[in-house]
């Protein structure tokens, strides 16, 4: 508690000292543009990992970045997420999951969780669809790579339960909402980004050379996972691509990929 | 979105860079120490004003840093409690509200709500509490003054309900627990942090000449507002106390004030 | 009731006499191949416009073909839809709206409702998504028109929800699942189904050239309604298609009607 | 999906074309006179069974014929029944059980589900009066026999629920609405109705000479072991009559038995 209090001095100080008008600015109102969901990790930092500035992030924080479907409670996460697009008028949305997340891998062992922590195991009902999904369709993975396998299609599952929310909708329905599904990387402190073009999360960095990137799709378990199963794919295919404007493709390094390059990714993965 | 991309390679080419060792050592696990609960506001950033590292702070972000009581829900706020102190053992919890907060600013005008954002009015049900005690004890307030007041009121309100869990209670009842009610004030650039002994919230960077935290105590509406009240007083008085070990008394700024100051400081209050 | 007693005995003497085989077959378990979700409304009989015989519809009726999305509530809804796919491998769910809805009639006078219909004021929230999505995209529709656009959204919605199902996820997944939006219209004796490929609901009975496909769309008060708004197609163009496997194209029409039959339909629809 | 769309045509080239008319009308409102509830089993047709034309039965259709006591959960059955009873102003409701049920055999195997189909296992709940009652005074029953007695059980338990929706109450306290239990046995192509005089399921074609009557009633175990049971008598005995006006006994086919009738109709239950 002392290093904190300290913190707070030393953030006065220095920070605060050295941008005195933009506090004086925000203190007029804040105008973020995107609503970051993600885990209540410890080793999370939103500003950090994307250096965004004060007033840029809206955020929403819980064990495991779940959102529940529409109505089915009454948790803090629908009604921020109705103040963010109805009250900000924001118009991306961004949720981010984690390696090594904790709450994932109570999902491996949800049975345990009942009586150890009954409202955890209660939470994890709104993952159950990635539990069943992964069980019935991963079913040759185990430790690490099932659960970057279960990291990864979480993400996508909570889009699904995100999309059934009135304000959702209608702003999807409008073209005015964009939503993105990441994945951080603690380990290399590199976030994956998925790519409804070619079904798998890709590096986010896009300018790292071509050689870097495919080296990147077939080495981390998780998006060599991701793409091997062409049931997935085929899945994968037609989950983000709506929320994604075209315009946004050239966010994904394999608009800079030649054909060679995703060939390669592809026999790497398929190498597994 | 350009922003936040080139802001995720800046963060790899520098940050990371310069700690990978840290990032590998993170990626083993997380050890945090505090439960840090505030807002969903993009104008706040915990490690920021904290100074805090990665790995320190487990965070829930939710609109109008609000716990629901026990029970009353199965939002993620419950689960994320549980796993902190159950699977994490952290045993500081810091619930931080905030000036200018959209969501007290929503209490004041509830019934405008029901329709326009019918789930955030839903979820400030929670915080009912709040604008009741504020509505019979502080009748004579209203404006900027008002919503300081509940904003204030609003942390100590949570913490009645963050005390209903299972986990908290038999937690405080071991004395392995702290709870701090904090306020981050946005155009000041600092928190204040509630004083059992005062039954005030007062400036936590302690190291400030005297005659400043005097003026903080009497300037800003806030903490005055919080102190004059005697009933307020007498809420106040069982509310955190028990859960802060005389251990912790030292961190709050009036054990280095002079009993002048602290007459000064209630002469302040009272003056009003 | 004298007269549903003398057609049970009608039923026994005639169908039964003639069928005896069936159902002596039937009595030994189902297999049906088709999960048909539609309204409770009494001008509805699946079998009857489908011409499918006793086994061939596993059937769910509500007010409003509405399903809540997963884990909303403990209603008949998910536990069937559960028990269709897990426990008789059904791979084909068809959602069936109609023309002259009661239940979407509601949602144009929610408010009424919450007084003299509670519980149908409550079951409406599962629809809340149609509303907000026709309020905030139909502003310049009325009566009739406006009713038609309702029920046409109100089946994509409910399609929505019903992919936050796990057992629907995970068979979506795997590419072992269909889902289908069908309008019934009462006064044509004909089903309009969701056509992907033209963002709109067209004539299931495939007579008609390509040609007149465009004609036929922007007749009808209810696929023109769904088809005029570019920001609805764009939405419509990503909502359906995942679940219909290019395979199913074939079952769209709008190769093969005339010009008098589509002019037919145009005047038939235009006439009310 | 082929056959489906040819019946499509089928029906509107054959049955629409000969009741134009009738859709005609039909488009301008339904006036349906019966709530008919049965289970989603696709062996049944109620419009087929019963002959009732379109626009006769408005209809609830769910796993088990199950309806949840009022105030339980928010699912359509509440909705739809408050909008048959409140705005159609129907004052006949039928709660149809069949023989083989999937949802009843459920029932029997309960804790099996809990992990197979969750949904189905929670759906169940409003069935539990149906599985304590039958396990406490069905002990000597087992297989198809106690099969049967807990689909014969189970719609009197629905229709204890069903009375619980104040709509129902009040309806059935003014008089104007009469609830009927029947039992369609697939088998068969026969239909048994709840006699509350006798306590019994009876034969509802009741042009049938008594011979038959009482061959059927001692045939099929279902009704002989409704009847034994002195407990369920008396369970029975307090269930259905009231809301039965007399009026309405003529449709049942004991009021034409001579008493010598009713006692081989007794001997053939007790002989087993």
């Amino acid at each position: 508690m002392k290093k904190l209090i300290r913190g707070l001095r030393d953030f006065k100080s220095s920070y605060f000292r050295a941008n005195e008008e933009l506090f004086e600015q925000l203190s007029h109102g804040q105008k973020p543009r995107v609503l970051f969901i993600t885990c209540s990790d410890s080793r999370i930092d939103p500003n950090l990992i994307t250096q965004a500035g004060l007033g840029e992030l809206f955020v929403i924080r819980n064990a495991g970045n779940i959102i529940p479907p529409f109505g089915a409670t009454n948790g803090g996460e629908g009604a921020t997420i109705e103040y963010a697009i109805q009250a900000l008028d924001i118009q991306q949305i961004i949720i981010c999951g984690h390696s090594h997340c904790g709450a994932m891998k109570g999902l491996m062992k949800l049975d345990k969780l009942r009586v150890e922590m009954p409202l955890v195991h209660d939470w994890l009902k709104y993952a159950e669809a990635t539990r069943q999904l992964v069980n019935e369709n991963y079913s040759d993975y185990e430790g690490e790579e099932l659960l970057d396998v279960i990291i990864a299609e979480n993400v996508l599952t909570q889009i699904e339960n995100l999309r059934t929310y009135p304000v959702i909708r209608s702003k999807l329905y409008q073209g005015k909402l964009s939503i993105y599904a990441w994945i951080y990387q603690i380990e290399a402190g590199e976030v994956l980004g998925y790519d409804p073009q070619n079904h798998a999360y890709v590096l986010l960095q896009n300018e790292l050379p071509p050689s870097e990137i495919n080296q990147k799709l077939i080495s981390p378990p998780l998006t060599s996972n991701v793409e091997i199963h062409s049931s997935e794919i085929k899945e994968q295919a037609y989950k983000l691509p709506q929320e994604i404007p075209s315009s946004e493709y050239e966010w994904f390094p394999m608009t800079v990929l030649s054909p060679e390059q995703m060939e390669r990714i592809y026999r790497g993965s398929m190498a597994k």
